[in-house]
């Protein structure tokens, strides 16, 4: 151990990522909003803005769930290193990115042309976060020496066939560019279903 | 307790919501502003919108007290569990969305038809919050096992019996259709009035 | 003791109370800009806006030094109380409030008639807040039971006549009046001022 | 001891930091947009701004390796005090201050002279940023009363010749009055590569 890599502490990685993580979720709110003359039919306006709505959700959501498998993963740990650091800085690049297409889709959505366009480069920004997430998970998993000593191998080798539904983001990107609306609630129902591994990792990771 | 459902630690979920907290009470003061050309009669421009300040300080407050009763729950607690995570998520969702109807409502008052919608959407988002908060603390309280030891049963039961005055944004909601301003003031009156259950709550649970 | 009034964890206080500094502090940024056709003399554009620079590092600092001052109190203290909790969401709300005037100052310093109505609002907010964190100073040094039991009598009589230089922002207040720059200028050597009794009471607080 | 200075705690500096951090990380986003008639062509209305993309990457990795640098720094430490706490202030007012020459560079690349101009005022501020990065790092190494006693002298002394890429930056202003694309790349460069630094700083301080 003690010609082991160097170790990091895990406490201001996760601070610090709890912060990114809840700014990114809370800004998205600054995307909201109306029309400037909606005024006279305020209601219209409002119930008419429905894809910023659902933009707005599946961004939280996604937020959310990759939220769950990072306290997930972290919980198991013990300590970091330089690596994880950095993977970790990548996870923190796509989620503080994803406000940018989740306004683009919000704006064009109904737009025809340019709703496909906004909706693949949405897609293709959750999926590379999704990846991003992967590594970030593997590369924990897989450095035995990071993990708490009560968390057993087996937990460990049931923790690396998790895996986000990289899938069902690939899906939504390819029914986006016939059914843009279609292919943002693949995305939300992808990351909603997301929620649930992360919640099995739990299960297995903190089993005593 | 070997066999007990999985255990989440609370140091994160509380960290994280009071991310979420602190930046959905700052990024309120965004909305405010004056005209573009207010610069010959600024005084009375800042005057004038009396309404954004009025719904800035609901909206402040309203989290504020949210805080506070969420701090006093979670202390209650020793652990909590993926289902207190997801209503957790919920809460923060609808924090997070409230400076959105905020914006509505100090852009609309005044404008009479628009101002009614505003008023309207603002206290449903505020009933939401406090179902959603309402929902989170049940739960907690319901869970004996994710509530500490030294936290005795009286002292749950009575935090069963802890309600926000849903009923006062009801009456709230309802006026805002005749009277929108008055009905704001109910809203900024319920949200204070809630500050105190969640200190009797306090006082309740370290009681020692 | 055991009749005591309720305690409270100091622990989110701080946390929570971080986070609303920090993104008040962070901002402050997004009022910064140069006017839309500036692309031809850019340099002398940026040059130009010397008051905007003038008012975030005044609203910067005075955000710094109260978090300075906020958390030489919080270390000496051992918990806090329901009132400690509702005078720091006060603090709070003047802090997160502050981006707003200085703002207008930004805007309209240069511009005689409204500079002068934005200095003096300005200078009020700042008013207030000193007001406000000198209460919460206060109740917390005079609540002895509040107090670490190593911090001794002597030094919280000492920490009772830290007082913040609200006198200062008066005369700046009333400069103001005539001369708005100047008075901007005086809020700003008030602020830093102030981080001087801070340190003050951090070493009359800590001393062993 | 009894005498020695006051000692400041570190975990406020920290939590503190890490929020200003992580909210101007997560505010660089704001600044990404297309124009408003992007519409019709909105892929190449998104491609066409790649110079946006490279400020928004260069600014989030420097202020991403600035973190990694003052996380590793406050692990060696075991306490602060009253200066380092000011020139940790001084590092915060910088980082929040980088998301507005982001803007300016982000808006006026491609503008050939504008363009100079903000790709030097974004390199002097990432040169003030590294200067006051260095002088937070030497005046946490100089006072070894701040250090951990498990981390020895010899340490210190190579924590002392941790330089960040200073002459890369300068270099890279230089540059910036030919070429700014180019200049820019080189900061980006310069702030990847103070990244390497940062590491060999954890390696060195935390071996056991």
């Amino acid at each position: 151990m003690a010609t082991a890599p160097t170790e990091l502490p895990l406490g201001r990685l996760e601070a610090f990522s709890d912060g990114v993580f809840a700014i990114a979720m809370t800004l998205l709110v600054l995307e909201l909003g109306v029309s400037a003359n909606a005024g006279g039919h305020l209601l219209r306006s409002i119930l008419h803005q429905w894809p910023s709505y659902l933009a707005y959700l599946t961004s939280f959501l996604t937020i959310g769930v990759i939220w769950l498998g990072h306290s997930a993963i972290t919980g198991a740990l013990r300590a970091a290193d330089g690596t994880l650091y950095r993977l970790n800085l990548l996870v923190l690049l796509l989620v503080s990115f994803l406000p940018f297409p989740t306004r683009l889709l919000a704006e064009f959505i109904g737009d025809d042309d340019p709703e496909r366009v906004a909706a693949v480069f949405y897609g293709l920004t959750l999926l590379a976060l999704a990846l991003a997430m992967t590594a970030f998970v593997r590369y924990a998993a897989e450095h035995r020496r990071l993990v708490k000593e009560e968390v057993d191998a087996a937990t460990v080798e049931t923790a690396l066939t998790y895996s986000p539904s990289l899938a069902l983001y690939a899906i939504g990107i390819g029914v986006s560019l016939l059914f843009p609306t279609v292919g943002v609630v693949a995305y939300l129902v992808s990351s909603i279903s997301r929620g649930l591994p992360a919640r099995t990792v739990h299960r297995l990771l903190w089993r005593r």
